[in-house]
């Protein structure tokens, strides 16, 4: 079936946002950590991750206006720090719980069930549970006039993961813990593995990578 | 197990690149058509697709420096449109193929075995043997001057796509066609839905959403 523009302007704004949001696919579940000026303790969940480059480690994040996720933003900007938490297929209701709108003064990590970690020199808190904690430092926030969304830019300062998944190469092989991915705002994945390839050259049949 | 920012900086290149874009998780696999000035279909694997908003429906493609993608970002400043293409896992090794770096006289629709489909009033190729087909129009290219890659911005003209697929309330159940999702720059996974959520409120708890 063919859907175009003009359909879309004419959908209800729901629906559009269903349709729209969803069919740009499947991404990771992030929940990130932020602290506010008064001490609470923040979670909220994203699916707008974005790898930048590797050297330096930048990935993005992008905010709408005016959604819950109004709070993270605040807070990393009055902190310039947030952690990102992955976390396995157990948890995945509870991760979308963190999408409510909880009152500021409460800490969506107590109010789904989740346990705050800390580390001694960083700000943000971490998700205990999570199998997957990555320490972020803002670095840059680039508005995007067109639809008035901001992309945020932060380096990677530590990343702690469960040793298992590190493969040789310096592969993370998040399916192996059931790391959760999603599409649209509700509905959440698992992952299996079809496989790792080589290098694509020119002429040469593409060949399974075995690490 | 603990790997640090001094870690990070320190690991040999390839290491670094593989360890931080395959961390940075799971993303929608996405096959970019255009066609370049001499008339030749282009075709690239992205994996940096993100959505922006749903009204105006807005997404964003990141591109790198000095990539094989670099003849794809040609296309689309010379043209101002492209098609984006997701493909069954039947089909997860021709589409790693086309990262291959054929000579741009080449079309990568012929050297993996695509083959081209066309709309009338569209100038960019689409993937025939895709289940999701969407012409793109170039809105705006943001420079990310922290490590010199652009955000692409496009807006969505048209949607093809089986009809099964798009549910009641707006949703696209790519899994159903077992659309390939990616994680790094090698490996390639199919999806289970461990299920849909209903909208999140304080201190209700989590439940199943029924479409």
């Amino acid at each position: 079936m063919v859907i175009q523009l003009n359909d879309i302007q004419n959908f209800e704004s729901r629906y559009r946002a269903k349709l729209i949001n969803s069919l740009s696919g499947f991404r990771q579940v992030s929940l990130i950590g932020t602290q506010s000026k008064l001490g609470i303790a923040n979670l909220a969940i994203f699916n707008s991750l974005i790898h930048l480059s590797a050297n330096p480690p930048l990935w993005g994040l992008v905010f709408r206006p005016d959604t819950v996720q109004r709070d993270t933003l605040d807070n990393i900007l009055e902190t310039g720090v947030y952690s990102i938490n992955y976390v396995s297929s157990n948890y995945f209701q509870q991760a979308h719980q963190t999408s409510a709108k909880y009152d500021s003064n409460i800490s969506e990590f107590e109010a789904v069930g989740f346990k705050t970690t800390y580390d001694s020199d960083f700000l943000a808190p971490f998700v205990e549970e999570a199998t997957v904690k990555i320490a972020m430092k803002l670095e840059q926030v680039i508005p995007i006039e067109l639809n008035g969304t901001k992309l945020l830019i932060g380096s990677i300062q530590r990343i702690n993961l469960k040793e298992s998944m590190l493969k040789k190469d310096g592969f993370v092989a998040l399916n192996e813990e059931q790391i959760i991915a999603s599409s649209g705002l509700d509905a959440y994945y698992k992952t299996e593995l079809l496989g790792r390839l080589n290098y694509a050259q020119p002429n040469i049949k593409v060949s399974f990578l075995e690490i």
